[in-house]
């Protein structure tokens, strides 16, 4: 029982959280609908003026960063929370460049999808439009809220920002620059509430906003699987998700076996702690007998990977700990690797398509069917022949900067783009039709 | 408190409908991996084979139908509710014709929307492929066992049905028919388990299934908002939704008068009791000054169209009711209109980004810049101008049976055909490229 005292005080809160949220959901709207009006050119305009305000804003924003940074090594974050939290020159001037790209890709917005004159007359398009209001929550890294707003811009949208506490400070003064940027490219009045980021890090603002069905239409939230867990149980508005990144390299029973080392350790350790790294490698036996497992193990282990492999890898690679049950599901994210020997390819599909969360999977093969089969079969966003999973990537797919990497099926799937905040309608040009 | 008896028998119910869906689950599963190695040619070949099972069971879909009609007669089921429940042999027949028409269709699998060649030599493609399972929830109308059922086979879906209990007997000769063809057209084993109607109509068996995250990709519910609103309710899989057609028509201050009161009348009276049908009209105060409004009310009116009216329109037309604020929300589904009059274009906009349900919404005007106005600020699926909203229907829009009208945002918007019914997978071919 909480005395009426402190009851008195907690309606407060959740009352003045409402009201906080009701702005900012009232805010996006205007915003967005003001947005519908604004030309490709001008929202590419308002993208090279934020640029520029953070190009020009070094100082401030390293200013800003270091009272977060202060924080967190007050706060013990671990090393490579406060590398990612970091902002330096080098940021700072990929932050911008970053929106510049973006910039000068293709509008994403009034395309039309497909057109036809139907029989009666009628002229049907089917055209790009904005989603509306997106709501994106994301963890430390300061250079979501620029991509973001980027993106969100790019694509007529508002877009409502909620940024990990550990970056507060980082992610007001990136905000601000947006701002500027946006009103001093002449943005119609309403319209620089197109980017607003939720003013307080109480996590009762993330339940309400995530409840305005009708009034944000969708979240995409960014960050570990737990964020995204949490996200999903509280929403009532469309979550694009993006769980674990279980990835997987198949090795094939004929393939370039120097391919399938270099591949392998490429995936695995040439940046072990992001999704599209690989988690599993499996072997086909007849590649195991002719010693690429092996290679492989050593080879990782030349790099301080740990493997852990089933009982027949163990006998190729006698190094090997024994892998448990959940190995096979582990997004480990680090310098361990789980091996698995395999009599086929349907082996190794059946495996991928059991415990791999359908982010990116790779198959090294020099057999024209088995690749097909592979692309065929594997029910993943991202399916690779003879290339490295670490490839699964906006900027390396050609999309600009991400907002994150979709591992639904629904929308989008794989690395989303600013065409991925688009949806579309149906226009329809009569004169005069009507139904018999 | 439950008797322990009642208990034990309750769990052993619960127990026994988790295994029955395990089973629909795991069998959809399979086929769904089956069919993926199906051809456009073979699905297609299974579908003339259903047509003409269909076609040629008339008298036993009529005698289970009549087990159906005679239960509906005995619970006392209104005309309409027994209308829609009731084959005869021309709708039998428009079921096969329905059919025929989605095996004439382009493959909607395998389609590559988009590809290029990376800079790194990385050949990257976007390819259609089916969502994987698909479970349809819908009332009455038999049709949409075999409507739902053909448009999955045509995606490479593996899909469940579960129909309405008023239907029970309908639906299961019908899925008979789809699975006889099926199998007489030589699918390879496994595949015919890509239509299952769901056994039993008991309740529970659709919450474990919308419980199903992983095992079914998503959930189409058809029917009325009671039905889509506990689906959503209890789903933990994504959702693709139709709640009203709440549709409007805008009459703009310059129109063609004829055309005017042409298109109000067959958008309100043509089929009053299906969600394109216009349920409120907005008037221009200058048309209502020339007329219009009038010529309007009285052509409903001789139609046996019940108005219900803001102020000005009942000084207009002094017959209409006064409208409620709870009018301007209402899907009618019959012979009743709301009637508002407004000083501008942006008046009506407003009024029907604020009420309406985002379905189909016309204007009709001789305007250039109304009409655009109108078709980029209205945020609807469908947008209209100088036609009847009665067209927003994917027999109309030349996507063959439709397997639901979308008034979400995400994935797929207004009428859904079999192109809806599919993802896509981003597949990369390399010759041993890692990322540096």
């Amino acid at each position: 029982m909480t005395s009426p005292t402190a009851q008195t005080a907690g309606q407060a809160d959740a009352a003045s959280v409402t009201e906080l949220c009701n702005d900012l959901a009232k805010r996006a709207g205007a915003a967005s609908r003001a947005l519908a009006g604004v030309s490709g050119e001008q929202r590419n305009a308002a993208l090279h003026a934020i640029a520029e305000a953070i190009a020009s804003a070094g100082d401030a924003l390293k200013q800003a960063n270091e009272k977060d940074l202060a924080a967190g090594r007050e706060a013990g974050l671990a090393a490579a929370m406060l590398d990612r939290l970091t902002l330096t020159d080098a940021r700072i001037a990929g932050m911008a460049d970053a929106v510049r790209q973006i910039a000068a890709q293709a509008d994403p917005l009034g395309r039309v999808m497909e057109g036809r004159v139907l029989p009666n007359g009628i002229r049907l398009q089917k055209v790009r439009v904005p989603i509306g209001v997106v709501l994106i929550i994301f963890e430390s890294r300061p250079n979501v809220t620029c991509d973001a707003a980027a993106l969100c811009l790019k694509s007529g949208n508002a877009v409502i920002l909620r940024g990990g506490k550990e970056a507060k400070h980082s992610n007001a003064a990136i905000a601000n620059c947006v701002r500027a940027g946006m009103e001093k490219a002449g943005l119609p009045a309403g319209a620089s509430d197109a980017v607003q980021l939720v003013p307080t890090t109480d996590r009762a603002a993330v339940s309400e906003l995530l409840k305005m069905e009708g009034r944000i239409d969708v979240c995409i939230p960014r960050g570990g699987e737990s964020l995204i867990r949490a996200v999903v149980e509280q929403a009532h508005i469309p979550v694009i998700k993006h769980y674990t990144g279980n990835c997987h390299l198949y090795i094939d029973a004929a393939c370039d076996e120097a391919m399938a080392v270099e591949i392998a350790v490429n995936a695995k350790t040439q940046r072990p702690g992001v999704c599209n790294a690989t988690e599993t490698i499996i072997v086909h036996r007849e590649a195991a007998d002719r010693g690429v497992l092996k290679q492989v193990c050593e080879a990782l282990a030349g790099k301080g990977v740990e493997v852990r492999g089933d009982a027949r890898t163990c006998c190729y690679y006698t190094e090997a700990k024994t892998a448990e049950e959940a190995d096979w599901s582990a997004e480990y994210l680090d310098l361990v690797v789980a091996v698995r020997v395999v009599d086929g390819i349907e082996c190794a599909i059946d495996h991928i398509n059991r415990y791999g969360s359908k982010h990116t999977d790779a198959i090294v093969t020099t057999q024209v069917a088995a690749a097909d089969r592979f692309v065929q079969a594997v029910d993943s966003a991202n399916v690779f022949v003879n290339c490295s999973t670490r490839f699964s990537d906006g900027g390396q797919y050609g999309l600009g900067a991400e907002i994150g990497i979709s591992t639904d099926k629904l929308h989008a799937r794989g690395p989303m783009g600013a065409d991925d905040l688009t949806t579309y309608k149906w226009v329809a040009y009569g004169n005069g039709q009507v139904r018999s």
